[in-house]
């Protein structure tokens, strides 16, 4: 295999991620690269948990703050949180291990909007940056990076970071080369211009990720997949929030709100998402765009079928099969296909004069539009908000979709009051369940109760609803959102308690 | 007097408001000018007023939609809200008539973000305009309007409704002209253009309201001053918020995160907000710049010492003294002041950009973070968000200031859970009361619960949040973010019951 350190006085930093590791301090921040299980670094993470436990075992301190794009992968975020030497983590994470750290009160998680961390470590608000760990495909001959299959905060880092470790992957393909577009243009206020991007596909950076090669302390050669979560077939609950979703999408545009290629679309990562997605393969919509976070399976299959023009976004989230594809065919993708920082995948102005049709997923809605997208029974952080606020906050459209009910009908997605806010009824267009479909636009707070209950609950949980609703009316101090606030968290309260929100069972 | 309608051929137009108030019709949707008191019309809603009650007194339906800039005075939203002729209003009010109607539930209330509502009445989501209603400085030889002291979404109205009405209005002074900056190219998506604005003072647009001749169909004369409220004198609650929040600026330029000259400034309206100009006027700070909704007389202040170079907003809130001066030296003040279209001022593009500190107030916010701006006690509606939402997502620095009790210590700003959330925890930068000031950013949330009581809270609640605290703790079902659900709303129900959250009293 030919070196893919194209610069030869960096060769001398090549070293084994064992090695790489010492760089890490004690106290220290790392920026790691990654989001949704892609582009992070492989081996350096597992060799600094490695060493955190040996530093442990000797009795001495040693704890980091992990600083990521989004989520990653067991090699890093698992592997890390086993050793009880994660200190802070933000901003975004999906890891089983990280997850009960965080809700047993022993990692320091904040949980941020991802268009928010970069702006925010730039300014110095967030402590110094000690050491960048991220992965590329490859160095060039003049020491510029070919960044992987995520491009997230890796540009902040390798800014911000006091010495950089690089992992250079060689089962990243290099024929991604060209298919990034880096904005380097960043820069604090008062000293912001305007992003001169108009269209989905246009670029205003550069394929490569620029960096002071002196600051680059180590080089680790890694030949590693990326976390590549196969998808679940899709369920039949999936696939009738998609058709409900694709309705209103043909609706919107017989009554001339949307062109016939819609807006830019945006979609959360998961199964619903893909679901969608299947859902266009099968409408009539053509020359379709998108503006979000990640490249899933069904938008190369759009693309595949010549349905999607574009897809902008900071990250591949793809299935061990498309991760392959993708690999292979990597050099026709860059055609259609532009990785850009999350900073630019998710920034308020962009996803605001694109009009992108933002769709999330959540955990609860309530009554009134409020939604729940991290918290289970408002106290135990899932994942987090992610990109979702970048989205729906700026958003043409902010929809959200999920099931009515979870945990086998003994959780209700539609609830009299959410028991954690993430994006308020200001901010929610559009709630689709398998039930069906509540546009909230222009509607004051009892109507869109109304029309909630009526398209979206689970016919089991509705009579609770409309009890709930007639009684807050009468007990309400105000009709405008009427609220029985000793009883609007009881369905929380009973789940916590008995394992079900419907009583009696 | 000469006529203020320059352009001869309109001069036809010139009626009564009652003649002008007939053409708006049963079931009409009405876009009125006017922003916090400013600008709106002064004749024809008291016309249509006493129309709606002749019509219901002959027994015929009469109700319109009434759309606004943001809140008016009682000519336009008490006299309308009296008759029981308003079906819907949108998107902001702080009228006690019309707040009464909403909270009995006759009025259908659209509480959203200001800088919303344009794309959505241009998108056509909310139903046909039916008719303009705009106050106007003049009319030009050549047929374009002088706007007056607001502009709100006067170009939306003027651009979208069938039928047109001005009012032009002599009080207003003729040296306004040139002070405003109307952009003109609003398109929807997919054919936004970015914002060529870098500084708080650039003009984008021209000074005159464009609008089609042909659809005015009215035209009254009338000579009246705005609303223009008093300020009450500064009291020391206010005045010691003011001082922490200075406090804290100067803290972040002794740090480097601020520069010296600060950000662009946006406050909201009232006691506090002067109090904070007026904080900032016996400042060493110099060569402030200001990127805001309304010009208040802290503004004008320190624009005369020279302190506030440029003060950007879409309206004045001034009081009658400072509202005297303003028409009378218009001339020199529009050297420092541009007034701009909500959609403008409000835009998430231009303040995430400009990298905006924003502060604003609240009625509640809990231990976490979250803020309600809205709802007294979860279901009654006070005012409406405004343009905090607008600026809070997307500003620099997110501050909110409350006194720490209100109603002579019967309520905590400070609670458990707040019983309605319009800013989340992740919008949340900065809490300050008079008793302290709580800087939440790169917090996890029991963190920030200790902070927020520690320095927030009112002595007197702070054992009763400090108990609440640790009994979550037990109770909990995670540590991220603690509550005890059952009991998160208590003080809130005891102050439905009790009229105070304070138990025993």
């Amino acid at each position: 295999m030919t070196s893919r350190v194209g610069k030869a006085s960096l060769r001398s930093k090549i070293m084994s991620a064992q090695e790489a590791a010492t760089f890490i301090k004690d106290g220290d921040n790392v920026g790691m690269s990654g989001f949704t299980g892609a582009g992070y670094p492989k081996a350096v993470p597992v060799a600094l948990a490695a060493r955190i436990r040996e530093e442990h075992a000797a009795g001495r301190p040693f704890s980091v703050g992990v600083w990521t794009g989004a989520s990653t992968a067991p090699e890093l975020d698992g592997a890390l949180a086993e050793t009880g030497g994660v200190r802070t983590r933000l901003p975004y994470q999906s890891d089983p291990v990280t997850r009960a750290r965080i809700n047993e009160g022993t990692i320091d998680y904040n949980d941020i909007h991802l268009s928010h961390l970069g702006p925010l470590v730039r300014e110095g608000f967030l402590g110094n940056l000690d050491v960048a760990v991220i992965e590329v495909t490859a160095i060039t001959d003049d020491g510029r990076l070919i960044p992987s299959s995520s491009i997230g905060n890796n540009k902040v880092w390798l800014d911000e970071a006091d010495k950089i470790v690089l992992e250079v992957n060689s089962w990243q393909s290099m024929d991604l080369e060209g298919m990034h577009d880096v904005y380097e243009k960043f820069a604090l206020p008062p000293y912001r211009q305007p992003l001169q991007m108009t269209r989905p596909g246009d670029r205003i950076g550069q394929p490569y990720l620029s960096v002071d090669n002196e600051k680059i302390v180590a080089i680790v050669e890694t030949e590693q997949s990326d976390r590549n979560t196969p998808f679940k077939p899709l369920d039949e609950t999936s696939k009738a929030i998609a058709g409900h979703f694709i309705e209103f999408l043909e609706h919107e545009v017989s009554r001339g709100r949307l062109p016939k290629e819609l807006l830019p679309l945006q979609s959360g990562v998961g199964n619903i998402a893909n679901a969608v997605l299947a859902g266009l393969l099968d409408s009539k919509f053509e020359g379709l765009t998108s503006y979000t976070e990640v490249i899933q399976d069904g938008m190369v299959e759009l693309i595949d079928a010549g349905k999607l023009t574009v897809a902008s976004a900071t990250a591949f989230s793809l299935s061990p099969d498309a991760a392959e594809q993708m690999n292979n065919d990597a050099a026709r993708y860059r055609r259609n296909i532009i990785l850009r920082p999350q900073e630019i995948s998710n920034h308020p102005e962009l996803i605001r004069r694109l009009g992108v049709i933002a769709c999330n997923g959540l955990i609860e809605a309530d009554i009134y539009g409020n939604v729940n997208s991290t918290h289970i029974m408002g106290s135990r952080m899932q994942n987090g908000i992610g990109g979702s606020g970048d989205f729906a906050r700026n958003a043409y459209i902010s929809c959200f979709v999920t099931p009515s009910t979870a945990k086998g009908g003994a959780i209700s997605a539609i609830v009299p009051f959410v028991s954690h806010v993430d994006h308020t009824e200001h901010d929610t267009s559009v709630i689709v369940t398998e039930q069906g479909l509540a546009d909230l636009r222009g509607l004051a707070p009892r109507k869109r109760a109304k029309l909630i209950i009526e398209k979206c609950a689970h016919p089991t949980y509705r009579p609770m609803l409309e009890e709930y609703v007639e009684r807050a009316g009468k007990v309400a101090n105000g009709q405008h959102t009427p609220h029985d606030l000793m009883r609007a968290h009881e369905w929380h309260q009973r789940f916590i308690a008995e394992g079900t929100m419907m009583p009696g069972r």
